[in-house]
């Protein structure tokens, strides 16, 4: 199945950065909004992520502009879509809407792909004509930079859609990641709260500063998981017996660290002490632009995991 | 006080590591263990670690072997260290040992700084001579090239040593990150457990593969926690609003998440999945050598990072 046509229902900061990576692979880009001024607002974002795009070797020159449409009315926007991205608020009652509006415009079998980072796909397809083309694929913000998507199928979805999906997202350079059913937080999102949520521990306990936790991941393990995953972490660890050595060896240890974790509850006293913790972080920080350092920062470490492992990333 | 000379205890690839840093820093560096033909392992893995210190611009031409002893007499391999290093199995009754054989010929006032990862600093120094010397300063492998150090004081540590240790590895070039006290795993490992748990879970239940984890994690979060922690991440995603607009709004969905976490056994059952699933993921790689492509990530991470974050990193 040719993708020529796409329709970002949505036009946030995700849909924006969305439109910015369909645009760079040629397809013709409809983003569909209500919101006062939101075709400047795409306009602009799309501006800006295209250096990064070129920067990556993904896009030349200027951003194609004259490929980028505006609607306000989510069937019309959706009529001659062959693959539309859905980036609405995460709310149960707003995304089914929108998967009416979209169904009453849509071809019956373009696939509905949903950015959501909480709902589940079950969920979301419940109720729709064609609940079999509509799947979850969860980008990482900013999408045009950060290569995973998650591709979950609801209880109802077809292996048809799934196949369009991946083979669309693997096409425009993403690093697809599938689920075997849908769970809240899918698998990327689940990690991290399980991260946060020890965090949030060690501050409300007073173990260390907010400011340390971050600098502890950022010079420490974060730095590992730029490159590779716990599980080959922990391979690696297990020496010339690998995985299963240090699973055997070291799984106990693991187990009792697990058993010491903490399990916070976000009251206000706790609240309190994670907002006081980051405004010192922010304090800190200076005059450097922390969103601008953090692009600049995947730009180089893409290119980096690029030259590392040659043609394959 | 000035650090002239050093003594690892203990010559593993953790001491190994240490002793290539140190050396890069000018020290005179004596490495004690009782291993058959662990001088020439040590010497190896120097030999190793110099080219990635000279890539760094950490070191110059070839490793200084004139400035590396060996000792098999831990005493006496201890007598005229300004700092001590100890690198010995994680085992408390192994450690205490090794402190009172430490102590036999250590200077009263030479600071002794334990590797350790899993043990507490008050565990180790207890029934120690001087254990207000004592300090845990847990390195990330290798240690000559990730930059965290985190520096734990035991209940009997005294401001003295914490201050000395702090000003050391400053001086060459670690980030120090300071617990206000002792917990399991410090920081760095409590937040990598953490995760790790909830990657058992997911594999344990089927939800995706070891392989796919591990990808959700290199080519997703792991991205942004190379360049910064969870705290500010989050601050970044409250946009204008910061972190109090995350936590406020969406902290809620966090606590959601959290209360969806897996709690996983290291049953046999489950094991044998990991296993399994790291077998898999193994296979993918092919002729990949994946320590040699992580130090070599590494070396091109702390560069990118030298780069957009000026002398301060």
């Amino acid at each position: 199945m040719q993708i020529n046509a796409i329709t970002i229902v949505g036009g946030g900061l995700i849909g924006a950065s969305w439109a910015a990576l369909f645009l760079a692979h040629g397809a013709r880009v409809t983003v569909q909004d209500v919101a006062q001024d939101f075709e400047a607002r795409v306009t602009k974002e799309v501006g800006r992520a295209w250096p990064d795009l070129v920067a990556l070797g993904m896009a030349h020159g200027d951003a194609p502009l004259d490929r980028l449409r505006f609607a306000s009315d989510t069937a019309q926007a959706c009529a001659g879509a062959d693959f539309i991205q859905e980036c609405g608020p995460d709310r149960i009652n707003v995304k089914r809407d929108l998967i009416a509006q979209i169904e009453a415009g849509a071809k019956p079998d373009a696939v509905i792909a949903s950015s959501t980072s909480s709902l589940l796909a079950s969920d979301i397809q419940n109720g729709a004509a064609h609940p079999e083309r509509i799947v979850v694929a969860h980008p990482f913000n900013p999408p045009h930079l950060i290569p995973l998507v998650e591709l979950v199928p609801g209880r109802q979805t077809g292996a048809q859609a799934m196949a369009v999906a991946r083979t669309f997202y693997a096409g425009i350079g993403r690093e697809v990641v599938e689920l075997k059913r849908d769970e809240v937080g899918h698998v990327a999102n689940r990690l991290s709260s399980a991260l946060f949520r020890e965090a949030v521990h060690i501050v409300a306990e007073g173990i260390a500063s907010a400011e340390d936790v971050d600098r502890a991941v950022m010079h420490g393990p974060g730095l590992r998981w730029a490159l590779m995953g716990p599980y080959l972490t922990y391979h690696l660890g297990g020496g010339a017996g690998g995985f299963r050595h240090y699973i055997e060896h070291l799984g106990p240890t693991q187990a009792a660290r697990w058993a010491e974790l903490g399990d916070p509850k976000l009251d206000p006293e706790t609240v309190g002490k994670l907002i006081a913790g980051v405004d010192d972080l922010v304090a800190g920080l200076g005059d450097t632009d922390p969103a601008a350092r953090r692009d600049a920062g995947l730009i180089g470490l893409l290119e980096l995991k690029r030259r590392i492992d040659g043609d394959q990333s």
